[in-house]
């Protein structure tokens, strides 16, 4: 066997890229259910929203209340998404324990979605960085490297400069760095080699992988990242979240997918994957309409599932 | 990098394992248009037909000149599934390249959809061994072990059961074996364990994985078996083909997505991916109303497709 991890977190970003590519908006009655039952069935990070101004994203206005009561449940990892150090001010004000700071590989999709260049980006969390060591604060940045493997606006992405916007990112003061494949480009080789790379320049300091599921590969690129020893994913429950950039596009990777794959490699999530089925039923029907993603939500799970985790055969 | 193999091939099953799980019956002229096309896109196995009683399975009792046409076609081995000895007898006669004999190592399973156990049908391996060198013919027997991960009706298979019966077809005279995840029920790790015990086992006469992706695993698990050197896959156009014995799954392997993970990886398929895609939009025409799968034709090749096999970044 390549050497897997023992332990894999599951960080659950339906509530932010899940429920911001969809147009309704959710109430936040409905979102604090959603986290309560996740922390219930086993969920100890979820990124809960982003600082944005509610005029661009009305669905994700609630963030510092969803981020107050996500607070209120013991060894809860909260995370939100800031796009500059205003929403970081927003995020250190709330006491969210992790920040994470979008930062786009491809120039152009850079300046399409983020009207920064790369280095502007880099700039801003060296500002966030500031203001957040100037006020004592605890929450950790995370510098999200996004389009890593290419983008629908400007094609290739090569690694070297998702390396050099990695590496910057760390001088300019992030505590951890990830990699998404925004779009859904890439593929086991590339992701082996592209976070092999990373690991090399991040080390214990590379946080998550970042996998759409555009073209189906997420769950095969997670493997491959598995097994160079990436311990942590994001991943939606139903794969919600398209991209506005690929049309017919699916979302991420599906929560309950990833744990039933991490569960047949008996790698621990710490995840109870019936109650993830049922808490998926809820928000189905909360998101009636919508197009869901998700093998296991369709076909449910094996009748052998139960013997799986006991059993090498 | 694990080895991974240069060359790999993908069997098309659409025209059977597809095509037998929908109501409709395809005219033959447009089976020979998707066995034509799909040669051109550079296929050069598929698997055309079964030869059962017509009464069983209408939609594939075309099938003798559905081999017929394709050994028209230089250098495409032409593979048909054969479910005893009359049926073997027919591919003898069709000179079909390689017949497919499926054996479930589920008891259960091979009661109900057989309705012989796995030790009958190692007995009828052996009596259609004893035709086939008989009759001079070079027609290849192919064992194919099925519900090799569990299954709907008994549930768990062990791994011991499943290469006992390997043994077994290998020992009654099958000159290949090949092992399936009918129902997909398996992932990564199982995978990867199963296949390393079968090569110990069948070594060269290993001929092919086959995987449901009902759980979304299909994709991640032929990753896993790629990484310990397997070479051969079975696939259907659109991923068609559902298993009657689990309600809502979806079906095989996509051809076209695991010929785009295969591109990524610079694993040669000698498929002309476009080619493919336009195939796939004719065969949907076709099968106007079914359900599709395959995230590839939903979404389109990613802008840096022509680029992939060029750079490694």
């Amino acid at each position: 066997m390549p050497s897997l991890p023992r332990h894999v977190v599951i960080r659950e970003v339906g509530l932010r890229d899940g429920l911001q590519s969809i147009q309704r908006v959710v109430p936040t009655a409905q979102k604090i259910e959603w986290i309560r039952d996740a922390y219930a069935a086993g969920q100890r990070e979820i990124e809960v929203g982003s600082f944005l101004p509610a005029r661009l994203l009305p669905q994700l206005a609630d963030t510092s209340q969803l981020v107050e009561f996500a607070k209120s449940l013991p060894g809860l990892r909260v995370s939100v998404l800031v796009p500059n150090l205003k929403g970081a001010e927003r995020a250190i004000e709330s006491r969210a324990d992790v920040m994470t700071v979008p930062l786009s590989a491809s120039r152009e999709h850079s300046l399409a979605n983020l009207r920064k260049t790369p280095d502007e980006v880099v700039a801003e969390v060296a500002r966030i960085r500031a203001a957040r060591d100037a006020s004592g604060s605890k929450t950790l940045i995370e510098g999200g490297v996004g389009t890593a493997f290419g983008c629908t606006i400007q094609g290739r992405v090569t690694h070297e400069e998702v390396l050099r916007c990695m590496q910057a990112l760390l001088d300019a003061g992030a505590d951890y760095v990830s990699l998404a494949d925004t779009v859904g480009f890439g593929g086991p080789r590339s992701v082996r080699e592209l976070f092999m790379k990373a690991h090399v320049i991040a080390g214990e300091r590379f946080w998550c992988g970042h996998f759409h599921d555009t073209r189906g590969l997420a769950l095969a690129n997670i493997y491959a990242a598995l097994a160079i020893g990436v311990t942590r994913f994001d991943a939606t429950l139903a794969g919600i979240g398209g991209c506005p950039h690929a049309p017919g596009a699916s979302g991420n990777a599906s929560t309950e997918d990833v744990a039933f794959m991490l569960a047949d490699m008996n790698i621990e999530t710490g995840l109870d994957l019936p109650a993830l089925l049922i808490l998926r039923s809820k928000v189905a029907r909360w998101l009636d309409g919508e197009v869901l993603h998700g093998a296991v939500g369709r076909a449910g799970l094996p009748r052998t599932f139960t013997a799986l985790a006991a059993s090498s055969a």
